[in-house]
């Protein structure tokens, strides 16, 4: 009886409601904002909600309005790494280029070799059930590439909430996470292929075109974009028919690398980057697209998150909580181990 | 295989450029942008590109993907008629309330009267089939009703377009539009009620819901939205958690009004027409809003139109074309008709 619009903009005013009010209780608390968007989804969903009104929540999230809530959050994403990426200045980047890229390769290197560890573990005990005893070494590598994967929207969240992303340290976490995860990626391509037997060939030829097209981006599409800087030098405004191309772009550069197999995500911000970053050109896009993206969308993308979370699937029994703990400290161990070491190797101060 | 995004990334790339396009073209020829928008949705719906290479169309918008779009670009209509309501001056409206309201009337009555004689011509003619035939008061009151409806976004297009709609002119026009869908969007409920013989008190329930609710806005949220600029001449920016609330307003609205049985868009209409207007505030907001939204969304609704029009329907059979010519023959007199002797009647000078 509902028009898909009529569950949406009351789904979509839910989440910004509490996300806003868990987000003003955990910036009090001290901790990220983000933190308490997710909650506002779990919040919101199965674990909470669901368990504590069953009906309320099935008619206000039914499972076929949640498929396009994801989108439409996956949407408003795509254009926040489009913005992370737009406030990320090359020449901070290439100064430390060195020490990040060690810090990234040892960042993945350790949570990798953990995770699968972790996983050998797990797949003995028969967690994952026969299945992965079938095709452990796939299993284990999922693992491990589960564990190397930062969440990379929740880490640009973080850090602009608390405007680091522009500085040096920022800029060089960013440049880490989107490193890493483009890294995950390619290794993710290749659990599949090896869980499918499709053979080596499907993970190289993924690494191969995301290599291509970041060439097409830096090499091709970036001294494009400099001419649209001089249209905007030359009116000191943003023209609409230049902020169209400027959309087509980060829409797509996301579909290119959604097709290459790396998340769309990493195509938006790819765009941002190779943007032209001098003049005013970077804030007068900033501001028009920072609130509607920021405020609107991303809440959804992070409560939705929460919202598929089911707490209630680790259920009653105290071994599955007790296989989480484990897989949650070799997570963290992994993270901050590697990260540390790899950047005190690089004589970066403990405190960044 | 596709996600759902990766199509979506697509469809918004081949509609923004195609929009983008034949606005340009449609501006060059001096007619309105929004027209090349719509003809960009027929170009990639089923009428030409449909016809033309039918796998290509059928791959790049099957069916459910269609859905998922409708809805975001209703999503898009609604920030865009708020920003409409936002820049509407309430001071231009009140003095010239009076020809307003004539014009309204009778750009609604003739249109109106129109269309039920067109429509008892057309069920005389058997063109609705048998089941019309048992209803004709329901046919003909529909018939009525379709050409009272004007194309509100499609006005306020135009309008925006030529930045007319901060003038008086502007002002008036939209304000009757929206008077006028209003009232034809009451009569579309008592026809259902007519044809679902469950009498006029639903229409009487949606008339009086839709009087309570812009009673609801005016006199209690209205006082309360003062306060927010407040805030905002404070610390003139536009902190995070004002926008938040304000993007909650036009959610919210939006969702009563779609609730209560008039569309979702005059919601959010109303919400940007009680916002505070003086100060930078609504400069501000609008900056913030409009590009996104205009560039981005807009022409997804606009092309959506086009993307379902079969223009094949009408077939090879000429009497059809004939049917349809007629109905837009009296569509067009009664609209222009209609207005123009209201506006004269009022002494409105006669180029307006």
């Amino acid at each position: 009886m509902h028009s898909p619009l009529f569950l949406l903009l009351l789904q979509v005013a839910l989440i910004v409601a509490l996300s806003r009010l868990m987000g003003l209780l955990f910036a009090r608390l001290r901790q990220p904002q983000v933190i308490g968007e997710m909650i506002a989804g779990i919040m919101l969903g199965p674990s909470v909600l669901g368990a504590a009104l069953p009906a309320v929540q099935g008619w206000l999230f039914p499972s076929d309005s949640i498929a396009l809530l994801n989108t439409l959050s996956q949407f408003g994403v795509v254009f926040f790494l489009f913005l992370i990426g737009l406030e990320l200045d090359p020449k901070l980047l290439t100064s430390r280029g060195r020490s990040a890229m060690a810090v990234s390769a040892a960042s993945i290197a350790l949570p990798f070799a953990l995770g699968v560890a972790v996983g050998v573990w797990l797949i003995d005990a028969g967690v994952f059930g026969a299945a992965a005893k079938a095709n452990p070494l796939a299993s284990a590598l999922f693992m491990g590439a589960a564990m190397s994967i930062t969440a990379f929207p929740v880490l640009a969240r973080i850090l602009a909430e608390r405007n680091m992303h522009a500085t040096d340290v920022g800029t060089v976490a960013i440049a880490c996470a989107a490193m890493n995860d483009v890294a995950a990626w390619v290794i993710l391509a290749f659990v599949a292929a090896v869980a499918t037997a499709a053979g080596p060939g499907t993970a190289l030829r993924t690494a191969g075109f995301a290599a291509g097209y970041v060439a097409v981006m830096l090499l091709l599409v970036r001294p494009f974009l400099g001419r649209l800087r001089l249209v905007y030098d030359r009116q000191d405004r943003l023209p609409h028919g230049v902020l169209a191309v400027i959309f087509l772009l980060v829409l797509l550069s996301a579909f290119a690398a959604e097709a290459i197999g790396i998340h769309a995500m990493f195509g938006a911000f790819v765009a941002g980057f190779i943007m032209p970053k001098a003049g005013t050109f970077v804030r007068s896009l900033t501001e028009k697209l920072e609130d509607f993206t920021v405020v609107l969308l991303l809440p959804i993308f992070f409560a939705y998150a929460g919202l598929r979370t089911k707490l209630g699937l680790l259920g009653a029994d105290p071994r599955m909580w007790a296989y989480a703990a484990v897989v949650i400290t070799a997570a963290c161990v992994g993270k901050f181990g590697g990260t540390a070491l790899a950047a005190r190797a690089a004589r970066t101060p403990w405190r960044e």
